[in-house]
This record gives C-alpha cells, sequence and structure tokens, in this order.
C-alpha cells in the first residue's frame, strides 16, 4: 500500500504541537511525513526537517517555498498540517487549498470570522478539505459520547457542562514572559485569550457530542491579573439549537487543574462525564441506576468508539492517539476521494471547516456579551 | 458536666435531616436531647418524641406548645433547632429568640429578604443567636480551606467556583411527587427552586472560605424540564467585594454526579479543590509545585481544622461529624455566653443570622438578574 | 422507648477508641451512656466519667468497682463496651459476662487460642453475648458485599484479597515511642504485631464477606525496621472451606497508604472491590460488563445494606456510623432477648465470639507458619 | 539525519503487540520500518507487509528468509524486535544475534532458564544486544520511582509491592478458546501461566525501580478454575539483595481490575504508589508529610523522566509512548555503538538480556516452591 504523502508547516523545534502532529500522522502507516517548512528563520527550517529525517529537497525555507515547489511535483502531498502563529492560519490553509491540497489547520482556525467564512468558501470552492484540529475530538470515549447521545440512551439533552480550566496563565511572573503575554496582546491574539486558546476546544466538544450549535451566549469575562488586555477566565451561559442548555467555564487561573478539560452531558434519560486527564474512561449514569464506568476498549462501545481504538482494555491511550484518529480519518477520506469513492460516514467525524468557522462566530458573540454587561448575544 | 439541654422542631419520623441534628447533636456529650415538637401531626408528634427517648411531658404536640411550657421551665432548654419546612423558618426561630432561646434554623433561613432582615433584628435585640445550618461549613477540611485563605497560603484570591449540582431533580416523572412539586410551586418554594435548595450552600460556603461578600451577580436559569415554574439549574458569575471573580453552577439535572458539592479557590500563590463525596481529602496545589493530598486527621493542618477532627487520619468521617461540629462550635459559644466569657474564636466560625440573610440576599438578586437577561445586579 | 443502659471499661481521655464508642453508641438513641470506669488511674477514671457526664456514682475508678456496683442494681446495663489493654480483655470480658452482663470487647479478643477458646465457654454457659468490635463490618457496603456473596450474584467465590497496610508503624524513630514500641513487645503484645493491630481486621472481613472460615495458611513475616521483635509486614496466602483461594497482604510499614484497608472479592461470573477510605462506594464489576459504582443509599442495594444505612445517597458517612451499626445490631439483639423474642436475623451479622476466637486461630497459625519458612499450617 | 532501519518478526494482522511496536518505533523518527516477516502463513506474512508500506522485496515469507536475505544487504537492518510466539524466541533471536544483528525479544525472553542463560552468552560472544521489551519500563514515571530510589530519597528501600491482576482469564467459557487454553498447556506455555504472562512484568519493575534481584521465593500457586494445569493466580513472598521484602499478586481471575499492573515502594523515608491505569501520576509520600500527585511533564521530576517525556503536563500519554522509549534507548545506544562513542548512560534504561534471564530465574524458582508447599527457594 501506497503511503500518502503528508507536510507540515509550523510546529518545529520546540514546538510540542509540532511532535505531537509528526508522531500522530505515522502512527498507523497511512501517512509518510515527506515535506516540511517547520521554523520561522529559514536555516533552521531546513536544518530542522532533515535532522526529523525530511530530503533536503523537500525541506524548505519557508511556506512560500514549500508552496511553489510542491504544487509542481507529479507526486503530490495528500495533506499538509498549519501549525503556524493563529495569524497566519488564514493565508496559509487559504494558500494551500488553492494551490490543490487538503489542509489540516490548527486551532484557532482564523483570526476573525470574516476570515473563517472565507476559509469555509474557498473549502467550497477548490473541493480541498480545511480540517480544524480539535484534536481531543478523536479521542475514542469521546466518540462514545457522540454515538450515545445519536442513538439516543440520554433522551433529549438538557444540559451540557464544558469545562477547559488549568493554571497555565497563573503565574503573575510569566506576565512579562513572551510566550505567555502575547496572548493576551490584542495585535497578535486577536479579540480573546483564554477563550481561544483553551475554551474553544471545550466548545467545540459540546457541539460534537450533541449534535447542535449554539444560538445565543451571556459571557462574564474576568482578568484574574488585571494587567491583561484580555480575558484570563471566562464564564459562560449559552443555548444550543434543540433548546440545550450549556455551561462553559474556561480559565488559565486554576492552580492545581493539570489539564482541566472536561465534558458533561445530561439528557432526560441519563448523564455522561468524560475528563481529558484520564480519557480512557467515561462515566455514564443511567436515570435512577448505578454509574457505569464505560472503558476505552470494551466490547460494550459504538462502532465508532471502535473504529477509533486501538490497544487493548486496560493499556491507557494518550493524546497522540487521539491526534492519530484525525489523521486515520483524513487518510480515509482522501483516499476514498482519490479513488472516486464515498468515504466511510464515520471518517467524516473530523472537525470541519465549518465547525473551525462556527467556534469563531461563538468566540465573537462572546466577546461582545461580556463587552456589554453579559447581556444575551446572538451567534 | 452538665449537658446543655437541646430541643428540635420539625425533622420527625423519615427525615434524614431530622436524624442528622439528633446525631450530630448528642456527638460530643455537651448536648442532650430533651425537647421536642417533631411532627405536622399532634399526635404522630408526642408518638415520635418518645420513642426517640424524650420524657413524656417534654415531647410535644407542635411547637407553640413546645415553646409556651419550655419558657416557663426552670432548667431551660439552651438551644433550639428548627427544621421545618422553609415557610415557617421566620416565624418559628423569631419566636423562640423572643421567648428567650437560642436557636439554629436550617436553611434557606428565610423565603424573602425582608425575612432575613427581621431575623437580624431580633437577634441584635434580643441577643439571641439565631444560627444556619449551613452544615457542609463544618468539615474540617472546608475549614482548613478558610485558613489557609486567611493565613495567606493563597494570596489575593482571583477565582472561585462554587458548584452544587447532582440529579436530584432529573427525573421526569417525579414532577408530580409531591416531595419534590412543592420546590417548583413558588407558593411553597418561594422566590427559586435549586438555587436555595443546593446553590445557596454553595455560595455560603465561597463566602466562608474566601472571607468576602457577593457585592453582584448576572445569572442564568434554565428550566430543563420545562413545565416548570421554577429553575432547576443556574449558572451565575458573580463579584466578590476584594475583587474575586465568582462562579456558580447549581443544578437538580445532574445525573451522576451524587452529591456534586464542590469548592474550588484559586489564588496567586495557589489552587485548592474539595469535593462532599470525598470530605476528608483537600487537594492543595501551590503554584508551579505538586499537588498535595491534605488529609483531614493530618498533623499540618490549622488550628481551626484540628479543633473540627475527632478520629484519627484514614478513618473517614462523614456528614453527620460536620454538623456536629455546629453543635460543638454553639455549645462552646453558649457555654462561654453563659458563665460570662469570651467564646473561642474558632467556635464563632458556625454561619450567623448575617450569613444566612447575606445568602437570601444573593439569591434575590440572582433571581432579578436572570428575570432581566442576565445584566448584573448589585446585592 | 426506654433507652438500654451503656457502659465503657476503658477508652478514656485521648482515647480515639473510646469516643468512637461513645458517639456510636448514641447516634440512634438506643443507648444511653450510664456508667464507665475509662482510665487506668483511678481518679483520672472517676473525673473523665463525670466530664463525660456520667452521673457521680456510676463514674468508677476502676473496671472492679464498676463491676462490683453495677451487678447489685436493680436498673441494670444492657451492654458493656471493654477498650482497655489487650492483655486484659480476656478477664474483664469473661468477669462481665459471668456477672450477667453482655459484652463488646475491642479486637483482638483475646491474646491466645487458649482464652479465646474460654470466652466461647463462658458465652455460651452463661448465654451472654460477647461480640467482638470488628467495627468495620458496620460499613453498609462492605454489608452489601456479603448480601451479594450470599445470593450468588458472583457465583462460587474463587479468591478473595484482604489488605491492611499503611504507615502507621514505619517511623524508626517511634521505635522508642512507648505508645508504637508495646506493638513489638511480645510479653505486651502477644504473639504478633501488624498481624493483630490490623491484619486481623482484613482477615475476618474476609471471612465476614464470604461466609466461610480459614482452614491453612502460609505466611511470610517481615521485620521492616531489623530491631522489632514481632513482625511489622505480613504476607499470608491461605484457603478457606470451601476452596477459595485467599491472599492477606498487611503493614505498618506503607508510607502513604492513609488507611489502607481493602477488601477485593473474586468470584466466577463478578468481582467486588471497596476499600475503606471511601466507604461509601463499592465496585462491582459482573463478567464481561462494565464495571459499576454502587452507591450507599442507593435503592438497588439489599435489605442488608439498607438496614445499615442512615443518610441519603451522596452524603458520606465514616467510621463512626459503622460502629453505630454493631451498636444498633446489639440493641435490637438484646432488646429482642429482653422481651423473649427472635432477633432480626440481620441484627445478627455483628461479629460474635465465635469470629474472635477463629481470628486468634488464624493468627496463631500464621505465626507458627512464618516459624517455619512459610510452609502450610492448618487452622 | 538517517534513520536507522528496524524489521519486526511476528505481530501481524490482528496482533495489538505488533501495532504497538510498529507506532512505538516510529514514533520519534529515529527509526524507519524497513523488513518484516509478520504472520506464520508464508502468504500472508508477504502481503501483510506490504499493506504496512513494506517494499516488495523486505515484505517476507518467513523469518529464516528474512535472516538470510537482510544478512546480505549492503543497508543492514539495525534492530530486529522479535514479537513470535514465546516457544520460538530463544532460536529466533539467537539466530539474529549470530547474524550479527541486535534484537528486541517479547517476554517472556525464553522458556526455560537455559535457553535464557544461552542467549545471554550468545550476546556477550556477537556483541549484539538483545533487549526485552518490558515495555511499562518505558513510563517516565517508572523512571521517575528509579531515579527517586537511586538519588535515595526513600532510604533503604523496606518492601516493595508488585500487582498484575486482571479479570483476562476469568471467563470459565474461555476455557476452551485457543487463544486463552494455549497459556494453560505446558507443552505451549512452559513451566507457568499467569505468571509468565502478566506477574513477570511486575517482578521485573520491582527489580528495575529498586536497582535489586531476587535471591529467595516463597510461592502459593492457585487454580481458580480447576480443569487449568498452570496456576491463574500466584501469590509470593520474595526477599531482595539488599534486604527488601518483597510482595507478588499476580492474577487472571480479577474481574474488574482492567488493567491491574501497580508498583509500590516504602522506603525508610518515603513511599511510591503507581497504576499503569493512569500512567502519568505517581503518588509520592515522604514520611510525615502529605502525599504529593507527581505528574508526567512536571518541572520537579528527574532527568531520567524527563528524557522519557514527549508531551506537556497534563496531556495523557499512554502504553505506545512507553514502548516508544524502549526504542529510543535502543536508537540511541546503537548510534552511539556505530559511532564508536559511549551511550548516554540513561540509554542504557532498556532491560537487558540479563533482566530477561533473571526473570526465568525467578519464575522458575517459583514453580518449585510452589510444587513443594511454598518453602523458600533460591534464584
Amino acid at each position: 500500500m501506497k503511503k500518502l504523502g503528508w507536510g507540515l508547516v509550523g510546529g518545529g523545534e520546540g514546538s510540542q504541537i509540532g511532535f505531537a502532529h509528526r508522531a500522530g500522522s505515522v502512527i498507523d502507516g497511512k501517512f509518510q511525513f515527506v515535506a516540511g517548512a517547520m521554523d520561522i528563520d529559514p536555516k533552521r527550517a531546513v536544518e530542522f526537517g532533515m535532522a526529523q529525517g525530511l530530503d533536503k529537497d523537500r525541506s524548505y525555507s519557508d511556506w512560500q517555498e514549500m508552496l511553489e515547489k510542491e504544487k509542481n511535483r507529479d507526486e503530490r502531498l495528500h495533506l499538509v498540517t498549519v501549525a503556524t502563529p493563529n495569524v497566519t492560519h488564514h493565508t496559509i490553509s487559504k494558500a494551500f487549498m488553492e494551490a490543490g491540497f487538503h489542509v489540516l489547520c490548527e486551532k484557532p482556525m482564523t483570526m476573525t470570522v470574516e476570515e473563517a467564512k472565507d476559509l469555509v468558501e474557498v473549502s467550497k470552492k477548490t473541493g480541498q478539505i480545511c480540517a480544524v484540529n480539535y484534536g481531543y475530538t478523536g479521542y475514542p470515549m469521546v466518540r462514545q459520547m457522540r454515538s450515545m447521545v445519536d442513538i439516543g440512551d440520554l433522551g433529549a439533552i438538557r444540559v451540557v457542562v464544558a469545562e477547559f480550566a488549568g493554571g497555565f496563565m497563573a503565574d503573575a511572573k510569566d506576565a512579562e514572559n513572551p510566550r505567555v503575554r502575547w496572548r493576551f496582546d490584542p495585535t497578535q491574539a486577536g479579540m480573546a485569550a483564554v477563550t481561544v486558546d483553551c475554551g474553544i476546544h471545550a466548545l467545540h466538544m459540546a457541539c460534537f457530542v450533541t449534535g447542535q450549535k449554539v444560538v445565543s451566549v451571556s459571557s462574564d469575562f474576568g482578568h484574574g491579573i488585571k494587567s491583561r488586555q484580555l480575558e484570563d477566565d471566562n464564564l459562560s451561559a449559552f443555548r444550543m439549537r434543540h433548546g440545550t442548555i450549556g455551561r462553559l467555564w474556561t480559565s488559565g487561573l486554576a492552580i492545581g487543574r493539570t489539564h482541566g478539560l472536561t465534558l458533561q452531558v445530561f439528557g432526560e434519560t441519563g448523564g455522561l462525564r468524560w475528563t481529558q486527564e484520564q480519557p480512557n474512561q467515561l462515566f455514564w449514569t443511567p436515570l435512577n441506576q448505578p454509574t457505569q464506568l464505560l472503558e476505552r476498549g470494551g466490547n460494550h462501545l459504538s462502532k465508532a468508539a471502535q473504529r477509533a481504538n486501538r490497544i487493548t482494555l486496560g493499556h491507557p491511550e494518550g493524546m497522540v492517539m487521539a491526534f492519530a484518529n484525525l489523521y486515520r480519518d483524513l487518510g480515509d477520506t482522501i483516499t476514498a476521494m482519490n479513488e472516486g469513492n464515498r468515504p466511510d460516514e464515520l471518517a467524516g467525524w473530523y472537525p470541519s471547516v465549518e465547525d473551525g468557522c462556527h467556534s469563531i462566530e461563538i468566540v465573537q458573540a462572546m466577546v461582545q456579551s461580556a463587552k456589554r454587561g453579559s447581556i444575551w448575544v446572538k451567534v
């Protein structure tokens, strides 16, 4: 079986997300890492690519060079991952799509709603995929949640509670650290800080699992470190299309919440609870029954969860495997497209350009609500 | 040592809170249960009292009879606990204070802010205590949290997150069950449902632990079961006197959250997390350090936590012991008052009539905010 | 309802077990604490009794005086708890039974098998109860385990794993501390140290839950602190009457295992796991099914577990409530005996004199096995 | 950077361990998967290799062909992983070493002590590595344990407690399932069942973390399913070189213990607890101090733990990452050997041929002890 060629823009030396993409893409043997422009410094970019095993002529000094050369090769790249600073996501993703490449873009997909809508258009026009790396949706037990909601195990969903709260932004001494400071500088970070860095994942998961979009929000932005121009804590109420009540708390101030990504879904006939720190377990409580611990790899899980599973029950899988599931979905979809087949429906669970756009719309509404005294704003 | 006489109004057969008071009051041997009017049915009231070991002449048919007879006895009751339906709290507590008895009133202390302020006045005028049974504040590890905030272990408190969310009101079939339905009937329940039943505990704990009052709120009330007149889910943002950002989520729809009372406090230099389902442990994370598991009974705890402790490290204490700590505080305070001494400062940590009143003021502000589109309302 | 008179020998000031008995006995209002001789020092004994609210004439200077005076009273004690040093258990329990009092004796019931058998005889001859305070068997979820085994939910029991391992004896500096040192001095502690202090509870629980006796053992005793004459760590294999394979680990060296009492039972069709540090939950896994979290107070529990329950689901109960269940059992049994009725079968679940004796027999066999190179010894 | 060539024998379609090796070896980009003979059926072997992206001429029909062809290539394989049935480990590993290839052999390394000693000799003679895949030692927090023991954080180690107990062999209906049955057939499984399948990992970890060898054992083998010729449950006491007391429990009957690999180490000045189901956390309790939760990725960990870490704090890593650490160690060691350099000392933490041999010696002693009534047997 010929492997699909894969390339990476950004995510160079010292970048953890870069490692996660390189590892996640190759785990199943579907993609081969063949091209990259991974550093803002042209020389380091070339050197780092070669250190990662790229051929010299496909280790590029910048994304423009990569785009130019790759689009003229016979053996084309099948997927390009964009893991550069947020402000460049729109330009780079657009350019690669327009040159005929499928794209997996890091979150947040864009800085503004306008840019996001533009990518939706470009994807439609070019027929190229622009997936968004909400990587946590790749966890088998998150997919199990979606399956259970889908088939009605919980009845109508009354409440969804999404949290992403850790202590990542809690050290006041870091306020001057450039790796943290840029997040609170509107010229680099855009309209929001912890909301686009963390909360956006939890929000997407609420949509992913319930199958609903957010229709309105009421938000309170907090500034635990007062000098910051953007929020480091956000509590938002929201409503979803089919009436589900939504609650979001995202914070960078929550010292001791190691990672703090948690999703709870409560319906008429049961409740689900999942947390990323223990991603192989899902707590499921049918109404008036004991709570059950559903284990990844167990034989009672949905087809979607089993498809996303790799190793046996009891052996933990981690975040890179979740990323690998997005790559598997994309690999299967791209292969089917290339062969003129209809992709497997479950392969279509990767986060789409529309999902990426919807998230930015929600964030914009939250920013407006927070500025206007927490009044309700339509998405 | 002569024990202090204690009496109970309400909390009769089948009432779990009645058991918790009877057990909690006697555990330390400071109080003796000597008088009661525990049932709304006069005959059952007398019989149940005698079945609990009361003397025939102090097992009363109703609280009015109890008040009349007890106020004329030489050997007076030292404390009366009021565990009757909420609508009667104000009348009964006031009557006992005016007759010269100290009172421990169940929560919510009253139905309205006006009634609450009246009890504050009556307590001041009569010199009688009117404590409120926020019983969870009696847990040693909750007191440890307060001590740690007090001495500055966390620096300035940036965020407090209070939750009380369980599945108690999630069964739609219960909507017709009288034991549940009254909570959503404004004529019996007053202005709010899950907020006064559950959320009020979490709110008081946020105040208790941070030592701050709530100054403003923005609330979203949800109705997961649509036929209900009052809320079964409430997400509120709030601000506290010294600038702390507050978050509250309380819900009766959260199937699988067995009890769901949780408090998290995040300051400049550390974070704390406590949950009632595992009340003997407190998670403490100093900034940039590993999380520590502080254990009730450990030798590193504050004086307040050690004072509230009974059995050795590793042997769990439960909710009744937390109640017992309020009784111990009240016993010590009343003894000191009777002897003309200044009570131990730590004995003064029981929730006061002002605390009970402040809670009602917050709830009223939340109701107004929720009605007016989640705008911010001053408390 | 007239309360039953209860007396306490030992368990005075500073004794935590004394507090647990005084609190546990009165929680349900069945017993009244009316007599005691709680300190080895006669003056302190009298004073401490009065400080606990005993009448002056029933606060005794020693157990002999208590026995003499109480046996001549019209209104007799219905139960005497013996919480004195282990070496005195046999003498005091025997004396009280022979004077016509029911006894609840702390564990280990005696120092030797001979003494234990003697108490069995005395109990039989006098018709007086001699219960043993394996207090942890009072936990509702431990009783649930027994019920589930009884009705066959697990099929035949293949393996039982009992652990009681903490860091209580791990501090070498404590080796000279008189409160610790006596446990390793054979003249005071008898034949074993951590095995009779801790392991004996876990062993009894294995018998209690499986309904089987131990028939043979192979033991390895360790001395983590080498100067000790008796073991501070014990690993034992054992076999039970109906073929169940047994495993015991008990240790005082396990720093960080806060309490460390755990019981696991594995049968043909399911497994159970319970730990004292979280006593309100029981993990139940039916073969090839997800694990369920059974919660104390839940509506799916056995009659025995519900009988032992006091407060609602989600509100934790602790160790004193477990003790209270033994007192409730004894109270119900004694009341039935006094009234000439047959006691409720479930009230008979308190640990009996035969149980106390069986434990000592097992310990003796373990000591012999350990001395003889871990060969198998019959019990 | 030129990648190192890697080949796989066994571990074909449907084999989970095969996937874990293929994924673990490539995650860091050090190895490239270039040759394989992964199925016992020659045709399937070739096809599966090609489906995994191998070149046609390096996808072999059996290991003999692979050996012949690969040893004559200019560009040689740098490492061959042997993941075939246990009975073939010795023959295949020996053949590859003798042909000049380094080997990573699955556990148990061999069926007998004689075979194991032979591999030690062959490795010495040929200068080829024969590592053993005790993959769990690759977890960063397991390496953290070893580092902490090494530098003396725990003082002298008093007790090590190793467990590997799950419900993998608990279903009696599986007794006839060929995938389970062979484990209990001495002609295929050798001298022991659950001990070599599971317990051997826990035993090696006890050695790995304490840096000590086992010197004597006393074992009790149980047969929960009576028809089995080999044990499905094993409780063993052991002693280590420097006096540490050892405890092992391994079982296939423990329904509900999802995976059940746990290691606890108790020294004079602290205790450690780790469990594979939550591999990113390590519980560390310094004597008389609160327990700390050490998190993988935290900035207080040892150099060895940091070297084994990939993604940031809070994002879980799973079992495949642990495997990847053994591959990283081997890659670094082989590269250094190839370049004539001294390998990084920490790269030498992979389990060696001597470790593989020592494990088989321990198992043999356990079998003898169990047969002879649990008497102590020297290793």
